[in-house]
């Protein structure tokens, strides 16, 4: 991340929507920078079409233009990964934005490269986590990259100004499209779409119905419950009742049947990196699902001692990923250990849909621990000789009895 | 935990339910020791009378009965405290069972010394994590304690032959009362009600509809969502839309609500202390519904790196207390952190109850630490500057950067 | 931390050491900001008088000067419940440096309200930690305090221009008095003293002898051993060979013996919170033999789990201080519970001092858990019951047989 | 760890040292289960001949003899890839006995399936926890093997009862060797030598000065320091002054000259798995070095992140080693973790011995991730912007900020 001076800026890589705000920042950077602007845009699941943003590219000028569909991609070797380690931060958030801004990272220096760009730039303001995750990500993979963040730069602080500014510059205001009458600021991908702002500032008050886009209210969700087939491979979902897909697919499906089932919202108060609370509300249907289901095949599988480390380690890991260090040395070591643990985590998991809520109700594997035989409350035939539990109680106690027998009051 | 003679143990303190089985071991014990019985029975909420357990210890000859309504300081010293720390072990158990044992195991030991007693006894098998905890929680505050587990010694392992057993030692076995035909093994307390065994020892099969005892299903659950204000003082509910409750009034008051909109049923394969998998199921409704509201209210009052280290250290938290070391150092020390962090975890949370799922739509407090003047994506009048964004993401980038500048590809 | 307008700061504090640098701060804050500068001098035990900085401070105008001795309040309010916990950053350092910033942040807040000043000002580096400890504390205990940092704000960033503006100024250089030929950034308090820069700014190069000063080297140290009885009470040191002291006097004792025996030099590659690795060498005589010491009368006193628990959260709250961050919910929370474990951490260490190293050579306590009976090599008259290991063993390892007999390859 | 049924045990395995208690154990199994014995004596290094076993064994009619040199699969395969960990038990001990009993059960189990044995057999006792580690190492690689502890089943508890059955059986009490007139239960291996037992018992004793073998006394070490320089690839020593060494090598040779200088003595009271306390010496001196110059070489080449990472998971990883979890999915998915952090721990280390003491004086690498241009107290040139650190701090103050400026005092 090295310091920026104007003059030396003659090539910059947008990170591109085709929205209204990118649209406003692809003719800020062109004019302030007097630089080629760049755009690349890519289809991460996000529900709308990315071909239109050539045309409007096109109109600005812009020569070069990357879209891409990295939906496989993202879903492999990003989501995927992440939810082997059951990721959740702060006990809710299953960090959807988080997950996809290293990926747009990557590809943004890869095309700097290519083209022999001076500078980056994304639509992502200062207060929030996506700057940090955009930047730490590109210091990451390329060191002397330049980012530029109009947000953090320019003067258009409010609405008005940024309105006034595209009708200056023969911006389409609708550009918006289908986003223009939200109040909210959103984000999505194959992961999630999330909320900010309008009425949410007031951390009590309930979301509008009419906000949510993804998935049905609970009160609206088929009266009668859906179940599905889950199948394991190493800890990563590779076919629902019996169809085999990949990571993708299994994503668009589990949105498109969680979405139908109300299932996957939510609405918190969450920590930024960059030191405040904020509120946000998300749709998460396929993830949703694949966490509880995740937790079920581990349940079966997974090593007891390895369940627990993993439990141990994962705020750590989520927090990684939440403040943009994907690209990292510590998100790769907890990696290691994480995946170290899934090569037994195979097998099916059933779970029950219904209005909102998603329950495991059965799960068996090949590579199943639970042992019916020690577990049973029949006559076990000897597999559990039930004498060995006297002693693992008295030498675990030991240390207590000593502490007592010395008159220490371990009950406060 | 000494070692055991039976010809020195001529007083013995029996955990006793009323129900069949401790009423065949209050026999037994009076038979392989020729030693006094003396029973205690605990009204923790289980939802159960305990003072027909009178008239059946009378009807055994035991002098000495103990019956306790301890469903106050259940909640209050073990309940609440825990839920401080929103425990959960392995994901998804709510401690039900682990968290009542320690106090009866006290109970047990305090009435031993009153009596001058040679040892106590429970209904434990030799297989599970009851056993373990009362125990370890009995050692704990008497170190020279003698604990008899009656299913680690005698031969009844059928139950053919406890029925046997009881028949010749004209033991009732209407006893049994309402749990006659369950094929489940179950344990209730004010925090949950558990099933095990039965067809549940095939992890794959569906528990069955008629199984659930406190909970409607979803399905028959209300159409009309319901909404309640839980009040929260230093971390613990202090009252319900309004009206002030104590500990044990909140949970009474929240398992009636919950139970009446599906909430909290959970179905699960857990790692056992004593090595092996199980599969229970669980009904828990006010702890449901009191772990996602207390995230709601810490969510706003709660200090980020306090709520961080609370759930960075929450699964040994949990696995503790699961373990049986409710009465440890370890535990206290944790405890200790825990209360140290919830001074101002007061406010107001708003939750929607609807077919078995409980969300949090809103949460106030004096002691709140969102600032709308931040956090806001309108213009902020200058609360916070942008610009520090830069440098901020700048150092936490700077080890990054000298890395890739390195040579080193952190992208793998 | 509010945002600096010159015009709006008439009263500036002042972290005045009476050397060279700060008092060309002290000037250049007069002029840049036309304010009336006040001057705070502590003697924290960094070893050379504080009271001569008085006359340097009149002399350059200063009206309201504070001058305090803050040893016994930095002894016991803040080495002393550190070196609970046993703390070590980076496995080496003992944080002498970042233990004090704390202190004087907050005396510099509490004397700019006393005096309604408009701001405080230090004497660090850009580069560094403590220009981050300072703030942090400072911000934590006063939210709205206007930071001035001279280092990050003026254009004399060499040797020689800060030497041109002295001379300019009328500001005498030997001010610097016996540091004056020291090529070394150096630190020091009643911990520790520290040396950066100069030759070591080459991690390969070693230490010159003549660089330190608070011990002989090991090599010159006395031929004869010395041993020490350290008393402890709830895991503070109150005695040393029998005489009863203070905590800052128990400081000053062990640095003068520990010193006499070349102990507690270290010479390290530490990572700073700015993001960059740096080489420093310490000289920490009373720590080393305190952290050596603190362990040993713990090792006799402390439950396992509570000794493990701390050993385990220790990295993290070393972090948290290392970082500046003692004022700070995670930091409180810690100490609680490290405090907690403290109550029976009482008894007598025995250690041996020669020639660098310091060696635990006995410890006893009346609240010692080792227990003669048990442990023992010989007959222990049936205090333990070895057959108990039996069921211990295998039910630890019950999970390991089921995994191994499923055909996983747990060696590899 | 299947049930122990005499009748069916035709063939035993036995960890044979040669002295007389495995010899007596020789005995006591021929006749106590009229099996065939088979003996394994392996070299770890504990530095005696492991070849006169053989005519010990002969003498007692052993059939099958295994002898073996295992000291470079011990030093490659188990104690580098601990000291990656930078592993200490309870802030002291270096795990030496911890680590060498897992190779030993796996050859013990290997062994016990090429002869189709039925059991398996160790001379550690009831008490300790090499018990633990030697049952749980077996089980965890051949789940159904019988493992026989003689010390927990017969009734030679005393030192008298054993030497009446040695007299007994013919078995030569001189095969004590030089071991005779020593009054310590010792272990030795190429990571170190323990003593037990005897006076240590008495915590507040000082070990007697002719107690150590390994190491002379600081006081009669060489009153010249020496230097060594080791390199480092991938976290292992590769080469000592510019001699490149295998593994086993590297161990010998520093065990050898940090002998010499006194290193590596240690007197501690350690917390076993089995619930007590013991007192034990330990004489690692290879270890003590490996273990500061480790970090010597990451302090200059680990990512900061990393480190403290691996810092924050080096006691859990040591208590997995300590307790016996060696062959357990936990240890594996720790070293995972750790593995993937060595990849550029590179470079050579500087270290000074002298009089019991080891330290790092310089250290150097290609992988160094220490930037001089950027730590440099002189002008940078550009390389860091101090005005970065402003951000820096503020968002990182921002959350307390906002928790003071709420009236929260953050000072208790």
């Amino acid at each position: 991340m090295a310091q920026l001076d104007p003059k030396t800026i003659n090539k910059i890589v947008l990170a591109y929507s085709g929205g209204l705000d990118t649209s406003i920042i692809a003719r800020w950077l062109q004019e302030t920078y007097d630089a080629e602007v760049i755009t690349f845009t890519a289809d991460i699941g996000q529900g709308e079409e990315v071909e239109p943003a050539r045309a409007k590219a096109e109109a600005m000028g812009i020569k070069h233009i990357h879209i891409e569909d990295l939906r496989e991609e993202f879903a492999r070797d990003y989501v995927f990964p992440m939810f082997r380690a059951n990721a959740i931060y702060e006990g809710e958030y299953l960090l959807g934005t988080s997950i996809a801004r290293p990926l747009i990272a990557k590809r943004l220096v890869e095309i700097a490269k290519e083209h022999n760009a001076d500078a980056i730039s994304h639509g992502a303001t200062g207060k929030g986590n996506d700057q940090v995750r955009f930047e730490l990500g590109a210091v990451a993979l390329s060191p002397d990259v330049v980012t530029i963040a109009p947000w953090r730069e320019w003067d258009l602080s409010s609405r008005e100004s940024l309105m006034e500014y595209a009708k200056e510059h023969n911006i389409s205001i609708d550009y918006a499209g289908n986003k223009k009458k939200s109040p909210y600021s959103m984000d999505a991908n194959l992961l999630h779409i999330s909320y900010e702002g309008g009425i949410l500032e007031d951390p009590y008050a309930e979301a509008e119905d009419d906000m949510w886009r993804w998935s049905v209210s609970p009160e609206q969700a088929p009266d009668v419950p859906q179940y599905l087939e889950l199948e394991y491979a190493k800890g990563d979902i590779v076919a629902i009742d019996g169809e085999a897909l990949k990571p993708y697919e299994v994503m668009i499906k589990l949105n498109e049947i969680g979405g139908k089932h109300g299932i996957g919202r939510l609405d918190i108060v969450e920590n930024r990196y960059v030191g405040m609370k904020s509120r946000g509300c998300y749709e998460t249907p396929a993830g949703t699902i694949m966490l509880k289901a995740h937790r079920g095949i581990e349940s079966l599988t997974l090593d007891r001692e390895a369940a627990h480390l993993k439990d141990e380690l994962m705020p750590r890991y989520a927090k990684t990923i939440y403040n943009g260090y994907w690209f990292s040395p510590e998100r790769m070591m907890l990696q290691a250990l994480i995946d170290k643990s899934q090569e037994y985590v195979n097998g099916t998991v059933r779970v029950k849909l219904y209005k909102g809520a998603v329950s495991v109700v059965g799960r068996k594997s090949d590579d199943s621990l639970f042992d019916e035989k020690i577990a049973t409350f029949e006559d076990d035939a000897g597999a559990y000789d039930q004498k060995d539990a006297e002693g693992f109680i008295r030498l675990n106690g030991l240390r207590l009895a000593i502490e007592a027998s010395r008159g220490r009051d371990l009950s406060k």
